[in-house]
């Protein structure tokens, strides 16, 4: 099936701004997907494809669907995959490195004239394994989002106040913590916002919620070019109303037949499911 | 330490409203902590002491603060505890059953005059051990209660969209999912809301949280008279406000020394967590 931190963010992300994508294909990639990403008018200028075959990840959800087990991870092109940012890319507004070496990551964002704003996730294979190249792309990346494993381990705390606190001291100024069923979490400068997920009856798969997630955060940022606290907080919904999507169905095929009347019906949602009068 | 789900969910309560208490206590307890419940004007007719020692619990928690476990536990006057309930208390506005077994919690309701709303909580124990008990009880219950891992035990079910379905057709209009440092669920009538928990830097001990939740919220109602689905909302967001004051200490040291100015700006805190404007 179609999946990917690329293809799930950029699909999320397309349906409020223009987006461009750098990725690695193998040979056997199906044109029918390069046809559903061109379809959200979605720039492959940076999709390169190479000899052999497409990365491939297999895993299972626990009971609660919140934990993924790996069964099966396949490298293939990704193994030496060294992005090259095409002349077409290299003024973006806003970038999202999504979760590959920190190394490669940091290539990219020297590659690109600083954009306004810049967001990264990873994840604990990089935070255990790369710690002095995350920590070098940290501090030039303004939004850091993770789960809240990733952020403990990264802040060496079981307290996420104390660990948002050190993150946002390593560089950037925004840490999203992404928590599944539970909503995320963004510590904003002197703000903390909590947006709950929405219970929803049909979760089919959680795979790419998260990027989903970034998707629909940056996204939203990009239509609006306000990069201001409150657009921030909107921003978030804007990213979890796009995860709800994701895990109605399996691999993209909730997002494949979205309007963008939908979308603002499940803000409206979210907005109910948290609003209430002072006391 | 003084403890129990009377003494938290009294104190939390009395903040906002008179409360009348039913419980049992040993020769041993300490008149200080009579003297304290005293204080906060808490009515003690229904508080019974029987010969022998106080119900005592010992338990650690896990990293993240989200799991008890129980070193000991000890029934002493808990073991033949039969609530008897004074006259003076034969006609509450409003009643909580906090979680003891089934059978007595029915016993209570037994002996009072229908009151406006009745609120329970119960756990796995007597889930597995006292199905139909608490089947009978929850038939002539308003508002459950209880934690996510409760309500999937309850439900049969890992979905709490299912789950509040369920429940609700088994009796309690009104579901509140209780989820630790990731807030409350509540399912009610066409509606569910959702509460972040306050994140916060100093969680010293999660005992007795869910109690204060439940005091916040029953007080609150009491303290108004509006049973509304909006003042619900409102009520779950005092109940998180007095559970996000009682981390914060041992026991109930943070709930000694609170007052209500303390309470009404934690709550504005909470509404500027979850606030966002429309898109």
């Amino acid at each position: 099936m179609l999946g990917g931190s690329a293809a799930f963010f950029a699909t999320a992300a397309s349906y409020f701004a223009k987006v461009s994508l750098i990725a690695v294909v193998g040979e056997d990639f199906p044109e029918r997907h390069l046809a559903f990403l061109r379809r959200r008018e979605i720039d492959l200028a940076g999709l390169e494809r190479s000899p052999g075959k497409t990365f491939r990840w297999r895993g299972e959800y626990s009971y609660q669907l919140n934990e993924a087990k790996t069964l099966e991870t396949q490298l293939n092109v990704f193994e030496t995959f060294r992005p090259k940012i095409p002349e077409s890319y290299r003024a973006p507004d806003l970038l999202f490195l999504a979760n590959i070496d920190p190394e490669l990551q940091y290539a990219v964002l020297q590659q690109v004239k600083r954009p306004r704003l810049v967001a990264c996730d990873t994840m604990n294979f990089w935070i255990d394994g790369k710690r002095s190249a995350l920590a070098r792309l940290l501090k030039d990346v303004d939004v850091l989002i993770i789960n809240d494993g990733e952020a403990r381990a990264l802040g060496g705390d079981s307290n996420l106040v104390k660990v948002a606190r050190k993150i946002r001291e390593a560089g950037p100024k925004t840490l999203i913590i992404k928590r599944g069923e539970y909503g995320a979490l963004m510590f904003n400068h002197d703000r903390v916002f909590a947006a709950p997920a929405f219970p929803m009856e049909q979760v089919k798969d959680p795979t790419g919620a998260g990027d989903c997630f970034a998707g629909g955060f940056m996204g939203y940022l990009a239509s609006t070019g306000n990069l201001s606290d409150e657009a921030f907080c909107r921003a978030v919904v804007c990213g979890s109303v796009m995860a709800s999507f994701a895990v109605e169905e399996f691999s993209l095929d909730r997002l494949r037949q979205l309007d963008y009347k939908e979308i603002e019906a499940r803000f409206k949602e979210f907005k109910r499911l948290t609003f209430f009068e002072d006391i």
